[in-house]
């Protein structure tokens, strides 16, 4: 996570005063069903609430982890100096450690997927305007980088709503993954603990108490989790990489928004660079590099080991600031791409016709010529394009053994546009619902 | 993929005459759609299906590739000679390779991910099986690989069936993500053919129309699908790791089963050694290894590019065979570890009474004792266990400011292991349900 | 590792026939050597020698290990059926199956490695060729895919060549990494074998002694040689990837070679896809996804477990299978790529003049401007190329405030493509040497 | 990289203050060579070394950038209010951005080398120091995590030396991959920058010029530099692998070093927990996951795209400052280690003799057994141990069939352990050479 690409909301997640409150409410919120089940005095339980609106001093815990070596520990010290020793007789009873940081984790992780949620809802809702904006701009589609058939760039947006859409099922299906937590002591026995708290603290905490766990929480969750982030990336990596096409000089479809004061290059003033999208390439390696460490961190030893922390201290934090920052850079940049329509029938138009062969293909087979004679046909007829600049209606026109087949009407139709778009309406029902919404 | 590590259903899936015969369905019924729409002569549509019961001749369709460099092509050349070529003319018509490569694709997937359900399915009833044969084996609880609490076998499968029990759910949902097909053309605008031949091909193969494809079906599905595998295969090593600390000389809770013929070691022939569960460790990274890429084939160029392609031709069948076999490794393995429940006590027992110290801890605040001076005085007493091999037991009778807290008699109840085991019936019906069903 | 990108001589390498080899050589020279310090009989250690030609009999070995479930101790019962049992009565005295095993791998990781590096360097040998058939060939450096500064595409093989020849020299660091073998015994104390059987057996071999050894060499040799195929891998993608550019439709700088016979796509006959390109990009996914397992493979259980034997399995022949195609088919796409240096000036021209600007920013800094005078007195005419289609020379020459700075001389000068590539020699001569050898 | 797991030396490299400094010196530097090479007046390049002790403002080139969104722009504009506008007028003068940053990522790379280095250097120290210190330190050998033959103490720290002593020769060529400058302009041709220049300001800046660059320097030194930090975490993670297992209750050869103050746990005072060397598992799975996003980076688009600039800035700084961080706690761990030869012996002789089977089989084989007939007779004797708890020494001397081909004299000596620590003089000569320096 580096300043550069995080928003603040993300951020704070993560900050240690966020950390320290969730630990708060975890311990209190234990307290009061450990005194409903007479295990502790209510009025201990009560007394913790004493720190509920109170800011826990960082340095000061800093400063006994130091001594103690232990981050629990510590703030359990400094929170029985805020609310007397006395009082925090009962606080921890029968938990562990881990009871307290793994149910933290996956509370900061689940606000963390309702931030990437909220995330992908925004972009869905920019990339859906410019589906619709641009349902028949017509454009030539590419495979292999090389013109094909017409489409649409309502169609390209269209399916990258489609993509995002599925990244939002997957997320929600994440979120639900990591949206539990454990009070269960040291060896997920409850031995010292009731399971009766560690419902009452997941109630609370909007978490569902995990159906059985060690000393921790089951490292599985968290890879599925962050294999989620990771297939999210790569979908960011994918519209990037059109726009990063599109942009290119050669093609100039569309251009990132270039705003009033930016400079492209120091040494070449005329640049428009997308470094947006280059950006959000490299962005999508960052969050997909949390994936493999979330994968190894799953086969802890025994009951636990504490492999996993480093791991998770760091990639928590950096996959979700990263994948939110960079969701939030994508919208911005859909919304506002610059759209070129007549670059882009200039494009279509290049090769003169050559894009409809597929269509002049199929003609001549269903005018009776077999397969391979039609492929012949068209692709003699195709190469004096390709090779000497020549029209392929024309072309075709003027072959006698195309003639035979087609006629003159016949053949003109086949370079109507309208044909590749008739069921762009089709698709946008199966994308959007029938009435677009 | 190596046949040392295969199972024969699974690469049966992925063998040239399954693909060609998934081809050949492929072809057929949508020329069934396409008669029933009127755009191709009903005879044509029903001439295809005499192939229907025919073994294609693989080496033939490899031969005609070998000259095209084009393998669908070539197979449908291959398909002509069977059929006719008359009778084949209208055979693909309108559609493009990746309809038929793709869809293909995630058929075999389909079907690859049907074979891994029931996989986890077997591996389920086992650990099942096991957990309630051992639901009351007593053994130490370890965190850091350190003697932590009691807890007892029956847990440890449990936790893992709760985690395979995940997984299945996981491969379901993986399942749903590919299992979808696209016959829309070369850039997926159906241009040349009608969404209806979609639907109908799709019905018949068990897929779902994929909403809006381009040249190819998007690789955020596969990615999304590789992804999980990964995670089971952690999983598996999670398991296999367990079994592999169980079996160390100086555990040995466990072994895995020994044939008889089967030889340990060449050299030193009175050693077992945990040599499946080692294999499984190394398969799981196997399995993983497919998920990088797997996440960078989502990023395709415009409506598609063809890199994607070498890489599935690959993680396709290895990822999916070797998780199966893995599985099924495991399941065999679960089912007849040897267990060692008088060993697990000898374990349990041999830091005389150590294990107990968090319950004396608690009983002491309880008593009245601050965190602090409960925690030095199980410390110090705990020592003398730890460095001089002291009881505990008889260690905190015979310290005054301990006995000045807690009775004798309170002292014993601490050392008692069903404090440990009460809630362990409350677990499984969490995670086998109320009846164990 | 499938046979659609395999070549045969790497394949061969990891037959069971070549393994089986070399066991038997390993064991053979070990007698030699176990003779010579008469720790056994001559004659013993002169009678396997009668299995030198003899072609091992695979079915027959599967077939013993099916029964022991131990893969050395098959061979070895078979080649005791080969020279005798009593003959045979010292063969791997003292030694252990890694022995064997480990040493057999780094032979075979060692030959594979001396094609990899004959195939870089047949690759260096076409794209020098290149490289000085396109020395002046003029054409448009571009950053982030926009036009910057002209080039020359000599220089855009030189560096590939001088990245590749980083590769080469790599490669041989890897190779030197594995170059080793280790018969020192069960863990690696030579209790019952004298390292100077290690030592004669390695020389026999072409290796090197490993210096300490456990039951295995260390893995992070192996981990240092996947990883280097691994970066060798991603200089493929990173050619692949500017040939794929360079096909573009947009682009058309520069086409893979189409060979007769070959059909581009069974669609849209005018199409010629960069397929090779797209597969070298693949091929890179493939075999970089062996790097992250081999150095998962790194951290052995004390002397050594078994994990890391599946990897291996795996990773050995496939890794090296596919690079070795790769950089075979690299090398045939390099040497066979047609250029068009027509449509690379035309490119370069594209947007009339406006590629000079950075010159025409430094006249004007030269000249007396402030950077940031210069700057905005570029950037204005700039875009009106950009936006207008003006020539930006005619621009600069109709601007008083630039004609007050340069002369019109002066500006015309800065349009001459010579003054970009006035380097080139220079530049080759760190590249290829002085004399370009 | 998070400041629990980091130090400051690294850290410092890393800081805007360290950046903008080399930054500036690269800019003076090339003023210096220009003004020798009669391109620009000598006084603004001497004027520029106004700046030479001037602490940079970080928050006015932050405001700056904020504005001109350029982060070059922003320091050269910085540095203009510095040295003043007129003199400043030359600086960057035909450079682009890329030559001061990409130049300026291999000096921090280069600097960050020197750091891991210098702490591998440290590392090997004490392992050496242990080494020697526990050369005869007798333990038993295990493979499978079973027990196998005797080593020593000494040898496990050998190998670990010899281990990290190859990762210091990887890590010098790391460091000598990105030891490299490049000030070529904006697509590596030097039309605009004397290749004189960036030769001169290499040499100031302890860099070799970079034979040939585009606009950047390649990416597949920096994919190599990070592979090797991925070998180096690998090989810390297989240490501490070691280290775990031995601390592990039923083992307990060895602990770390358990500080005053410092508490296990909050809930098992008992408890001294491994967590330093699983820590260490953790990081290394940090400074690994550098290495795929690393490799990502080689395939950049034409002369340079910007997908890499990220990722760098992440894992520039993230992977060289956790390494530095484990490997200096790795060298704490391996300096204070506290070693247990006793139970390193009382494992050793938990199986009564059984490790020496192979020994014994050996001695069968020499006495004229067959390999089968000694390996079922050293079997039987050893289940015996196995599930009895006999002596295996024992059991052998009253098994007639053993005693017929064996002497009394000749067993026993098989259990002398001086066997096996025979060649450790041998073995420590190669890894720390004959005079043991």
């Amino acid at each position: 996570m580096i300043p550069r690409y995080s928003r603040p909301d993300m951020v704070a997640i993560w900050e240690p005063q966020s950390k320290f409150r969730i630990w708060f409410e975890i311990e209190a919120h234990a307290g009061d069903a450990m005194a409903a089940l007479g295990s502790i005095p209510q009025e201990n339980a009560d007394a913790v609430w004493k720190a509920k609106d109170v800011e826990f001093d960082v340095a000061r815990i800093d400063e006994i982890e130091a001594e103690t070596k232990h981050d629990v520990i510590a703030f359990l010290t400094h929170l029985s100096e805020i609310v007397g020793a006395e009082n925090a007789r009962f606080v921890h009873q029968g938990m562990t450690s881990s009871d307290v940081l793994d149910t933290t984790f996956n509370v900061q992780l689940s606000r963390a997927a309702d931030i990437l949620i909220d995330d992908v809802e925004k972009l869905l809702a920019a990339l859906k305007r410019r589906a619709f904006e641009h349902k028949d701009t017509v454009r030539i589609g590419r495979s292999h980088g090389i013109h094909a058939e017409p489409t649409t760039m309502g169609l390209t947006f269209a399916r990258f709503y489609a993509e995002m859409d599925r990244n939002l099922s997957r997320l929600r299906d994440a979120r639900a993954e990591i949206a539990t937590g454990a009070l269960s002591g040291a060896v997920g026995t409850f031995a010292n603990i009731d399971p009766r708290v560690e419902e009452h603290v997941c109630d609370k905490m909007g978490l569902v108490p995990e159906p059985i766990s060690t000393q921790v929480i089951p490292r599985d969750r968290h890879a599925a989790f962050f294999a989620t982030l990771g297939v999210v990336a790569s979908s960011i990596e994918n519209i990037a990489t059109e726009i990063r096409h599109m942009q290119r000089t050669e093609v100039l479809e569309a251009e990132e928004f270039f705003s009033k004061g930016q400079k492209g290059s120091s040494a070449m003033p005329h640049k428009r660079n997308p470094v947006l999208s280059e950006n959000l390439t490299g962005l999508a390696r960052l969050v997909r590099m949390a994936v493999v460490p979330a994968l190894e961190n799953v086969a802890l030893w025994h009951e636990r080991d504490i492999s996993h922390s480093s791991v998770e201290r760091n990639i928590g934090p950096d996959a979700t600031v990263t994948l939110d920052f960079a969701l939030a850079r994508l919208t911005g940049l859909v919304d506002k791409l610059v759209i070129y329509p007549d670059r882009m029938l200039e494009n279509l138009h290049k090769f003169k016709g050559l894009v409809m062969s597929q269509r002049v293909l199929l003609a001549l087979t269903q005018a009776g010529a077999s397969r391979e004679d039609a492929y012949k046909l068209v692709q003699r007829n195709a190469m004096k394009v390709w090779t000497d600049g020549a029209d392929f209606k024309t072309e075709l026109l003027n072959d006698p053994e195309v003639t035979a087949k087609l006629s003159a009407a016949q053949i003109e139709e086949k370079f109507d546009l309208g044909y590749h778009t008739k069921h762009v309406d089709t698709i946008f029902a199966r994308v959007f619902g029938e009435d677009g919404s």
